[in-house]
C-alpha cells in the first residue's frame, strides 16, 4: 500500500490510527475530543475493520467515569482499548488511571488538551487538563500539529505495549483537533510494521482468566505498600529510551524523524524557549524568521513529558544557551510555576550539579493561549525580547492586558511573519448557513486537486447557530505552518450584510487584496448602503469589490437560506486558485460525494447553485467618494458602562482588547445584559396580522428569544402611538373596550419561524418578511412605544433566555 | 473561657474548630476522616451549637462528588461550609474544587491526607491525594501534629475568608488523624477572637441572591478566558501575608507562633531537610538528638504548601546550608522529582539568580512513609548520613529496600533516639475484643487525672474483627513527640495466649520490661506452655512476667469475650502509672462515664471486671531454664515459595522486611494463599455432635470462612481413619451405606458461632467449646485425614472468602 495525501483535521487523524490498533473503545463525548468518539462510532457501524480484521466494539457510557472503570475491566482481561476525551471528562478518570498505572496496563487515552472551568467555562484548549494529571504515573506524548496526531498515536500505541505504561496522546483542543491540514495518511501495513504483535500477545497473556487465576485489585498494608510502589521504578527508566527506538523506526519508514526533544534553531543561540504543543510550531517559524534578522535563539520542543527524561532535554539545549524561557499553557495559581517551568529546574538544576552543563542559565516562565487565546508571532517576539532585555519580567503572561498585577508582556500587535508564499482567506458566516461546510470542501477540493497545502481553521462563537462564524483558509506551496489566526488576508468574505454595521471585517484585508460580499443590493446601490467606515476602507486599500444576491440565488432554487454552495464557487472564481472549468468540476465532484446519498433532487439543487454562481457574480467599481452612513453604536447610550465598556467589546469581536481590571475578578457577571445586543440576524422577520389573530399568545410562548411579546393596553394610552403601530380589538370580555397589542421585536429576531409554525389561527396571523432596512426602523419605533406603554395585562418575559450553546 | 487540656485524636482536634465555625456540612464518609464526619454528624443530632449560635446542618450525599457540587451550591448562597475528605473522594471533587477556587469562594476542607489506590489499595497515609490536586488554585495549609489539627483548622478558615481562596487543610491520615494526644483545646471566644465577623458578612453579600441578581458558571470564550484567568493573581500574592498575620495574632493568643516555614535545628547547619506532615517531627527530635551528638543540621517545617512563597522559604534557610533534601511522602512517577522537591529546587534557583543566597546548595530529593510506612529516627539519620556522603543518592527512597532500581536509603534498625523521660507500652489483642477501647480510655485517664502528656496510636490488621490489633501507648512528663512506632517498651501486654507463637511480640520488650500475658494456664503451669523462643527472650531480658485468665474472669462476670476492663486495671496495677486507688477510682469514673447510658447493670459487671482484676493478677516467677516448644512455621513445608518468602513475612507481621524484587510489579496476586495462614485465632470453637445432626449442611453454608465442610465417602475408605474422626450414617436413600462426616477446622475457626445458631436440629448438633492446645491438636489430624478422603459427594467451597475489611 503506498500513503496518500488526505485534507483532514487533528482529530479525525488520530483517529485513523486509534481506530486500526484497537478492539474496544469506550466513550463518553466531550468537546473538543467529540468527533474522535463520533468518527470511530460510525466507523465500526459501517463495519470498518483493525489491522487484525476485526472490528472494535464501541460503547457509549454514562460518564467518563463508566468509560474508565469498563476500559480498566476490559484492558485488564487483555483487551486493546482506548477513549478519546477532554478538560473536566478526564478528571473523572482519575482514579482509574492511578490503578491502571500502578497495575502496569498498556492503553493509549486520546486527549484534546482543553481548559479546565474556573472563573468561567471553557470549552477551548489548554493544558490545564492533561497538567492535572500528570502526576498518575501515565506516560504523556505530545502532538504538535495534523501529521503528528496520526504519527504520536501509533509511537504511543506501541510504546505502551512495549513499557506496560499507559499513555496519554494530548494535542491542543480545537487549535489542532480541528484545525484541518493536508498530511501523509499511514498504511495500515505501516501500523503493523510498528505495532509488535509479540506484545499484543504478552499483553493477552497477562489478562486475568479463569483459566490462570490470579487477583488484581488487593489491598496492602503499611507494611508493603511502599515497597510496592518502588517495583516500577525500571518501568519508567526503560520508556525513553523505548520512545526513541520507535520513533527511530517510524522515522526511518516514514521520513519524518522525531526526537524526545527536538531543538529548532541556531546551533549557537543564546536564548531558547521550551514549550509543547501547537504553539511551538509559531516559535519555530518566528525563529526562523527573527534568526534571519540576526537573532541568536532557538527552540526545544518537548514531545515526551511523561517520563520527562531530564538528561535528554538538557542534551538537546545547545552548548551556548544563557537564557531559558519555559511557556507553560496553564495557570496553576499558588504554585511556585508552572508544571513544566517546575520540570526544566529541575532538570537544569541537576545537570549544572552534576557538572553536565559549564553554565548555568537563567531560567524565566511565562504562561500563553489559555482556553485558546491567541498565540502569535508577535507574543513570541515579546518573549525573546523579554529575555534579552536587561530586567526581564518572570512569571509573565503573554496576551492579555494585565493592568493589575502587571505580569503581562507588552506586544507589537503588527508584527507579522507571514510571507506572499501563502494564500490567506477569511469568511464570515452565519452559524449553520453551511459556509463552514463550504470551506472545508474548500479544503479538501484544494488539498486533492492541486499540489498545494492547505489550513483551515473555524472560529465559532458559542451562540452557534445564527451567530458568527469566521473560516481561516490558508494555502500554498510549502507546508501552512500558522496555528493562529489570519492576520492579513488577501480574500475575505462577508456573507451576511448586517456584520458590515458590527464588524471590522475589512480590518484584516491586506492591500490590494479582494472583498466578496453576499447583497441583496444591486451593483448600483451597494455602494451607498455601505457604513462609511468600510467604504474608506475599500478605497484605501486599493481593495476588489465583488457582490452577488447569493440568497436570492438560493431560494429561486430551493436552497433556502444555504447559499454555501454559492459562494464556494464565488471564491473558486474570484480567487482563481483553480480555473473556471477544474473549480466547477471539482465542485461538483464534491457536491456528488456530499450530497448523493440524499438522492438526484438535492444534487441538482446545489449543481445549479454552482451554475448560477458563475453568472451572478459582479464586481462593484469603486467611486471615489465616501458617501456611507455612520455605524450605529454597538449598544445603546444607555447602556451600563459594564455593557458598554466589556460587553460592547466582546460583541465587536474585540473581546481579547479587555483588560485585566475591567474583568470580574470572580467570574461574577452583571445580569440582564443581552437585552442591549441588537443582533439583527434575521433574514426574515414575522410580521403580525391583527386581523387574523386569535390571541392566543401562543407565537410570544414559543419565541426562543422572546422577540414577540403581548400586551392588553387601555385605548386612552394609544393616543401618541405610531401609525406603524398595528392593534387589535382585545379578545375576551373582560377585556371589553381595550386593545390588544402583538409586537415583533424584529431586531432580536433569529428568524427561526416558530411563531408561524406554531400560530393556530385558520389563517395565520404571523408572516415571514424580508427584514430590510425599512421593517427594522418601523419596528425599532414601534418597540420603543410599546416597552412605555402601560400594560394592563401582558405577557412579560425577561430576554435573558435559553440562548443555546454548545457546552 | 479558660482553656482545657483534652485527649483527644487529630480528627476530634480539626473538627471541635470546623463544626464550630461553619453553617453547613456536607458528607460523604471515607476512611480516614470518617470520624470528623460522624463526629459532626453527632453534634448535630445533639443540638451541639457553632460560635454564632445556630445548629450547622449536616448532610450525606451520595457520593463525594455530590458533596462538591452542593458546597458549591451552598457557598455561592454565601454559607460557611465545610467538608472532610480523602484519597480518591477528594478526586470526585475537582472539577468543583477549580470552579470554587476560580470563583474566589472562600471555605475550607479538612483532609486526612491518604494514598491513591495503584498497584494496590491503600486506606493509609501519604500525601498522594493532596499532592494530586495541588494544581486546582486552593490554599494547603498542613498540620503536623494534633494540636495543630485543631490551630490551623481555624487559621485557615480566617485566612479562606480574608483571601476568598478556598483552602484544604490537610494532615496524615491515620498517623495524626487517628493519634490520640493530649492538646490544649481552644474557646469559643478564641475562636471568635481569630475569626473575623465582617468577613463573613461580606462573605454572605457576594451570595447569590433574586434581590441582587447577578450570573456566575457562565462561558468564556478564547477572547477573554485568559484575561479572566489572570484577575486573581493579587488575591494570590495577598495570602501568605495574610496567614503570617492570621499566625501571629494566634500566636499572641495561645502562645503557639506559626510560621509559613518554621526551621529548626543548627543556626548554622550544613546540611537540612525540607518536608511537611507528621514525619517532621519525626525528623525534629531526631535533629535535636544527632545536633548533640555535634553534627551541623537543620529542618524546615513547610506549613503553607499553596501558595508557595518561594522568598519566605529562602528567608527560613540558614545562610550556611550547603545541602538540601526534599523530602517527598508521595510517588509521581515519570516526573523529573517529586513535587516539593519541585518546588524547592524552584524556589533555590531563583534565589540563586537573584543572588538572595550566595551559595548554591546542593538539593536532592528522596521519598518516604507512601501509604504509612513507617518513617523512623534511623531512617533522619539515614537521610542526613546520605547527604553528609562522598556521593549522595539522589531520588532515593528511605524505607523500602530496593534490590530492583537500588533507589533506597540502607539505615541502621537499631538507632533509636527515645529517652528514659517517656513511658512506653504495647498492647496485642484481637480485634473487637475491647483492647483499643481500653487503651484509649486509658490514655485519657492519664491525661486528665495526671500531668502526662499522653500519646496513643493504633495499628489495625485490615481483616479487622478476630486479628491483631497493636496499641502504642506513651506517656511522660514532657510533650510526647514520636509519630512512629514504638520500638523499646517498657510494658508488653498480649491479650490473646495463641500469638505468642505467631508473633515475636517480646522482640520490643526493654531489658527489665513487664509483660502481662492473659491465659488460662494457672502461675505454675503457664511457663512450659511458653514457646522456647518467649522464654529465652523473659529470661534475657530479666522481664517481669505478669498473669492474669481475664476470659474466665470476664466470662464470670457475664462480659463474655470483653477482657479489655481487667487487662486495663491489670496495666494500671502493674505500671504504678497511678497508686492503686487512684487508678481504681479513675477507671471507675470512666465507666460510669462510657457505660452510664447503658444502665446500672453493664456498669456494675464493669466495676466487677477492675475488682476482680485487682484479685487476679499473678506474677510469676521466672525459671532459669528454657523448656517450651518450637514457635510452629508460620505457613506449612508445602506451600508455594511465594507463600513462603512473602504471605509468611506479612502474617509474621514482618511485612516491611520484603524486598522489592519479592513484590509483584503489577500488583497481581497469586490466588488460593489464605489456606496457608492457620489463624487459631478462636476463644471457643464448635464441635460436630452428629447424633443431633440431621446432615443439612446449613452449618458448612453460614461458615464465612468456610471452616466446617461436609463430606459423604465409602465406609471402605475410612480403614486408616483417626480414632477421634466423627462420622454419622449418611442421611437419605441414595446415600445408603455411605457415611457422613463434618468436620470442623478449627484451626481456620474465628468464633462466631454462626453455625450452632443456625443449625436447625432440635438438639443442635454443634456446639461450642474451648480452644485448647488439644482440641487444635487433634482436629489438625482429623483435617488432615479429611482432605485426603475421596468425596462421594461433598460441599467443596474455597477458602478465599468475603473476609470483611474496611476499604
Amino acid at each position: 500500500m503506498s500513503r496518500k495525501m488526505v485534507t483532514i483535521d487533528g482529530n479525525q487523524a488520530c483517529t485513523h490510527v486509534d481506530y486500526a490498533t484497537c478492539e474496544i473503545i469506550t466513550i463518553y463525548l466531550i468537546t473538543p475530543s467529540s468527533s474522535m468518539a463520533a468518527e470511530a462510532d460510525a466507523k465500526a457501524t459501517a463495519g470498518q475493520k483493525n489491522i487484525w480484521g476485526s472490528v472494535p466494539a464501541v460503547t457509549q457510557m454514562q460518564s467518563e467515569g463508566g468509560v474508565a472503570g469498563s476500559l480498566h475491566g476490559s484492558l485488564t482481561t487483555g483487551a486493546l482499548c482506548t477513549t478519546f476525551t477532554a478538560s473536566q471528562g478526564l478528571f473523572l478518570m482519575m482514579p482509574n488511571m492511578y490503578k491502571l498505572a500502578g497495575e502496569l496496563t498498556p492503553t493509549v487515552f486520546h486527549i484534546t488538551a482543553r481548559s479546565i472551568a474556573c472563573q468561567g467555562l471553557s470549552i477551548f484548549g489548554d493544558h490545564g487538563d492533561v497538567m492535572a494529571v500528570r502526576q498518575t504515573g501515565w506516560g504523556m506524548l505530545c502532538s504538535q500539529n495534523v501529521q503528528e496526531c496520526q504519527d504520536m498515536a501509533l509511537i504511543a500505541t506501541q510504546a505502551a505495549l512495549k513499557s506496560r505504561v499507559p499513555f496519554m496522546h494530548f494535542f491542543d483542543g480545537f487549535r489542532t483537533s480541528h484545525e484541518i491540514q493536508k498530511i501523509e495518511q499511514l498504511t495500515e501495513d505501516d501500523m503493523r510494521a510498528i505495532v509488535d504483535e509479540d506484545l499484543v500477545v504478552a499483553h493477552r497473556q497477562r489478562g486475568l482468566s479463569p483459566d490462570r487465576p490470579m487477583m488484581r485489585g488487593t489491598a496492602q498494608n503499611p507494611d508493603v505498600y511502599f515497597t510496592g510502589r518502588e517495583t516500577v521504578n525500571k518501568y519508567y527508566e526503560a520508556i525513553p529510551a523505548i520512545i526513541q527506538e520507535t520513533m527511530n523506526k517510524f522515522g526511518a519508514m516514514t521520513g519524518r524523524q522525531y526526537h524526545l526533544f527536538d531543538y529548532y534553531g541556531d546551533p549557537e543561540a543564546e536564548d531558547i524557549i521550551i514549550m509543547m504543543g501547537s504553539g511551538s510550531e509559531t516559535v519555530a517559524a518566528t525563529v526562523e524568521y527573527l534568526i534571519s534578522q540576526g537573532r541568536k535563539i532557538g527552540l526545544i520542543v518537548v514531545r515526551l513529558f511523561r517520563p520527562f527524561d531530564s538528561k535528554a532535554m538538557v542534551n538537546a539545549m545547545p552548548a551556548t544557551v544563557q537564557r531559558i524561557t519555559v511557556l507553560d499553557r496553564t495557570k496553576e495559581p499558588g504554585a511556585p510555576g508552572d508544571p513544566l517551568y517546575l520540570d526544566i529546574r529541575a532538570a537544569v538544576g541537576e545537570a549544572v550539579e552534576s557538572s553536565i552543563v559549564n553554565l548555568q542559565p537563567r531560567i524565566l516562565a511565562g504562561r500563553y493561549g489559555l482556553g485558546s487565546a491567541e498565540f502569535t508571532p508577535a507574543m513570541v517576539k515579546a518573549v525573546y525580547d523579554n529575555m534579552a532585555s536587561w530586567a526581564p519580567k518572570n512569571h509573565f503572561c503573554v496576551g492579555p492586558d494585565d493592568d493589575v498585577a502587571f505580569t503581562s508582556l507588552d506586544y507589537d500587535k503588527s508584527f507579522n511573519i507571514e510571507g506572499d508564499d501563502v494564500y490567506r482567506a477569511m469568511f464570515f458566516g452565519l452559524g449553520a448557513d453551511g459556509t463552514v461546510g463550504a470551506n472545508k470542501n474548500t479544503i479538501k477540493i484544494i488539498g486533492t486537486e492541486t499540489d498545494n497545502s492547505a489550513q483551515g481553521y473555524f472560529v465559532y462563537d458559542s451562540k452557534k447557530s445564527g451567530s458568527i462564524t469566521t473560516s481561516h483558509l490558508r494555502f500554498g506551496k510549502n507546508q501552512v505552518v500558522a496555528p493562529y489566526l489570519i492576520n492579513k488576508a488577501n480574500f475575505v468574505a462577508c456573507h451576511n450584510f448586517t456584520f458590515l454595521d458590527k464588524y471590522d471585517m475589512l480590518a484584516n484585508l491586506e492591500d490590494g487584496g479582494t472583498f466578496l460580499l453576499t447583497t441583496t443590493f444591486k451593483k448600483t446601490q451597494v455602494w451607498k448602503q455601505l457604513p462609511a467606515e468600510v467604504q474608506k476602507q475599500i478605497i484605501a486599500k486599493k481593495a476588489k469589490f465583488y457582490i452577488i444576491d447569493a440568497i436570492k440565488l438560493a431560494e429561486a432554487i430551493g436552497l433556502g437560506a444555504r447559499i454555501n454552495m454559492i459562494m464556494q464557487t464565488a471564491f473558486f472564481l474570484i480567487s482563481g486558485i483553480l480555473t473556471q472549468k477544474q473549480a466547477i468540476k471539482a465542485i461538483k465532484d464534491a457536491i456528488k460525494k456530499t450530497y448523493g446519498k440524499k438522492g438526484d433532487k438535492v444534487v441538482k439543487m446545489n449543481y445549479d447553485a454552482v451554475d448560477t454562481a458563475v453568472k451572478n457574480i459582479v464586481e462593484v467599481k469603486i467611486p471615489k467618494t465616501v458617501s456611507g452612513h455612520e455605524k450605529p453604536a454597538t449598544v445603546p447610550a444607555d447602556a451600563p458602562d459594564f455593557v458598554k465598556e466589556v460587553t460592547a467589546k466582546m460583541i465587536q469581536g474585540h473581546g481579547d482588547e479587555i483588560k485585566v481590571s475591567q474583568m470580574p475578578d470572580d467570574g461574577t457577571w452583571p445580569t440582564g445584559t443581552t437585552q442591549y445586543e441588537k443582533r439583527n440576524i434575521a433574514v426574515h422577520v414575522p410580521v403580525w396580522k391583527p386581523e387574523n389573530c386569535i390571541q392566543c399568545g401562543r407565537c410570544s410562548l414559543v419565541c426562543p428569544h422572546a422577540a414577540i411579546r403581548m400586551k392588553i393596553v387601555k385605548t386612552a394610552d394609544l393616543k401618541k402611538s405610531p401609525k406603524s403601530l398595528k392593534t387589535a380589538a382585545a379578545v375576551g370580555k373582560q377585556f371589553k373596550g381595550r386593545k390588544a397589542i402583538v409586537q415583533v421585536f424584529t431586531e432580536d429576531c433569529c428568524g427561526c419561524t416558530l411563531c408561524v409554525y406554531e400560530c393556530p389561527a385558520k389563517k395565520k396571523a404571523l408572516e415571514m418578511i424580508d427584514n430590510t432596512e425599512k421593517v427594522r426602523t418601523q419596528e425599532a419605533v414601534n418597540v420603543k412605544y410599546f416597552l412605555e406603554l402601560p400594560s394592563w395585562l401582558g405577557i412579560h418575559r425577561r430576554r435573558e433566555c435559553n440562548r443555546s450553546s454548545l457546552l
